[in-house]
């Protein structure tokens, strides 16, 4: 990146820091006592909104309904999606690349969310998807030990494939398992345009941080590159690739994106959602470290309820009577025609839907099955 | 490493940088107008002096005279070669473990010692061999492609081949190819021991050097470690490596030893030369970037000739008359019996028959050679 750039991004982080709102990919929490302001964080990150041109366009082109996250904006952001949607409509096709760091045992419905967003792309779109397990990524930034980390990636594959992934189109893969071979010289090339100075104005990191820690960004950023997946895209290198995540990745594709044309690639597009809220509200995200913000995928319909009963934020009125003449902001509970009790059992019902329907997915996802997707191998009919 | 270490490793930063003697992997210069000062680089990295008690130990034990970079000193200093022995004549053998960085089509003589003496210790020791092409390294210090750092290192690796070794105890790779499996598992390991600043204190890397170099030595010191190569050694977690390089790679192995008791591993042992003199003298190394500094051995015999009359330092008198009188600091020559040209005609002599020896063993190394020692393969007799 040039000198100017990186002059910007300071200027982008000593923002950040008055005002008090820091995302990055290890932490999220808004300024004190307020909400994320994603707006800002469009501007702080220099994203675009995804508006409704973007999401109308979406609906034309796959001939179905966009999905309920695009309508609702639970995915506002994007960078070049309107460039990927252009190459779709001359009939070029593109690849997803999401991605999970396995640092827990039991996701949390937050989780999901990434997962649920990109399987219904794949469908719509009927395009190749590859997903990164990052085990080295939670191995170093928590400490597990390699082989506890390759545990939890290949529990945590079994929720993805939960989600209802086409395994003829879907290739994941744990980075102990794959990192090597052209993945690895893809690392190589895009650790070379990267300075330290310049990694530090993107993640923040300090002389007391272990190198382990300033190794990894080209691990996240060398599944952007087609010729990573030699067995899937070989022969491909202009395709595009389409990174649905949460925005406190986009540090990782910033970079990403500046070293691509540099080392002969498309920069990937990005799509970009908003954090699923912790229980107690949208000053911070749900945490899989904080076990009451977060419904995970193992609670039970009791555990659901009682968490949503005794923690979970609505901004309903203290009392009956204001909650009737105050009303909250959210449509019939905002009109006042709806109490802060009936909000939350209608949210439980749906959590306790959601939450049963991923464990009976779950509980069918065979060891076997994690072996299929993640073998090495090509996919055949991966664009049809 | 300790606080302490760190306090240590910058004085010795700052005295080596007063003193005006740079020796470190990518730099060796005397200071103005010496030559290398070897007892002070063994003081200042903190490796041990190899005495003539160890090369009569090394004769006893592997019943046959000492290679004659041994008696000669061209080996001078080593890290716990004295435990690798103490457990050889416990019945417990060992690996060997050396390098090259492939950064040019032709080799030079300078080039060939490490080989020569690994190939050497390999026959006395009946132990096994890994060797380590970095063209990871060369792409990101030289700023190659990465396709031709592949291929310099597979012309190299036939340099290497034409040394002699057997192979039936060797393993030749290229980071390129192999880096990956338990590979990056001891590679991430190793890079959560040790910080930016600890690395900056060893390598003395700046915030504009590249994250790729940063990312390096762990590269560098996972062959040191025998479950990174699990078609050789799997199960023998405990095998002790032994690394004959020569001493500008110290402040590599320096990190490897210190990381190693905190990863559950031996820390490797070194045996480390001296560097091979430029023709123009002690003050700095044969350089393959200087080609008036060195024999290639791509050279004529003719080439040979003319570049040491032209070139190589002698250091005798500037007259007949005087060289008679005062003689030189060699032996004969510095007995005064003989003339610089008399000698420079013994070392023309000398030259050429290594050179040419290896141009033709080197001819003789076919690309399916290359495909054998390359392969990751078990070694079933590697230590008989």
């Amino acid at each position: 990146m040039s000198a100017k750039d990186g002059g910007v991004e300071e200027e982008r982080q000593q923002e950040q820091e008055q005002e008090e709102q820091v995302v990055n990919p290890w932490e999220v929490s808004a300024k004190q006592g307020g909400k994320i302001d994603y707006d800002k964080l469009i501007d702080q990150f220099g994203c675009q909104r995804l508006d409704k041109s973007i999401v109308d366009r979406v609906h034309r082109l796959t001939s179905r309904p966009p999905h309920i996250f695009l309508r609702r904006g639970v995915f506002f952001a994007h960078r070049d999606l309107n460039e990927i949607l252009d190459a779709y409509e001359r009939g070029e096709k593109f690849y997803l690349y999401t991605g999970r760091g396995a640092s827990s045992e039991a996701l949390h419905v937050g989780h999901l969310v990434p997962f649920m967003f990109t399987k219904y792309l794949q469908d719509a779109f009927k395009v190749p998807l590859v997903i990164q397990l990052t085990d080295d990524e939670k191995c170093m930034w928590k400490n597990l030990s390699v082989e506890e980390s390759k545990r939890l990636a290949r529990e945590n594959a079994k929720d993805i494939i939960a989600c209802g992934f086409d395994i003829s189109k879907t290739f994941i893969f744990s980075d102990f398992n794959y990192v090597g071979g052209t993945f690895y010289e893809n690392m190589v090339r895009i650790n070379k345009c990267v300075t330290y100075n310049k990694a530090v104005g993107i993640f923040g990191f300090t002389g007391e941080d272990h190198i382990g820690k300033i190794s990894f960004p080209a691990v996240q950023a060398a599944p952007s590159f087609p010729s990573s997946f030699p067995h899937l895209f070989s022969g491909k290198h202009n395709l595009r690739c389409l990174i649905p995540c949460a925005i406190d990745q986009d540090p990782y594709f910033r970079m990403t994106r500046d070293v691509a044309p540099r080392i002969g690639f498309h920069k990937p597009a990005l799509i970009e959602s908003s954090f699923f809220p912790a229980l107690q509200g949208e000053t911070g995200k749900m945490s899989a470290s904080d076990p009451n913000s977060a419904i995970y995928v193992t609670d039970s319909s009791k555990d659901i309820k009682n968490k949503i009963n005794k923690y979970a934020f609505s901004g309903g009125q203290d009392s009956i009577e204001n909650q009737r003449k105050y009303g909250a902001n959210l449509e019939e509970y905002g009109a006042g025609r709806m109490l802060t009790g009936e909000v939350k059992m209608r949210l439980i019902e749906l959590l306790t839907e959601l939450v049963e329907r991923h464990r009976r997915a779950r509980a069918a996802v065979t060891d076997e099955m994690v072996d299929a997707f993640m073998a090495v191998r090509p996919l055949p009919n991966m664009f049809a």
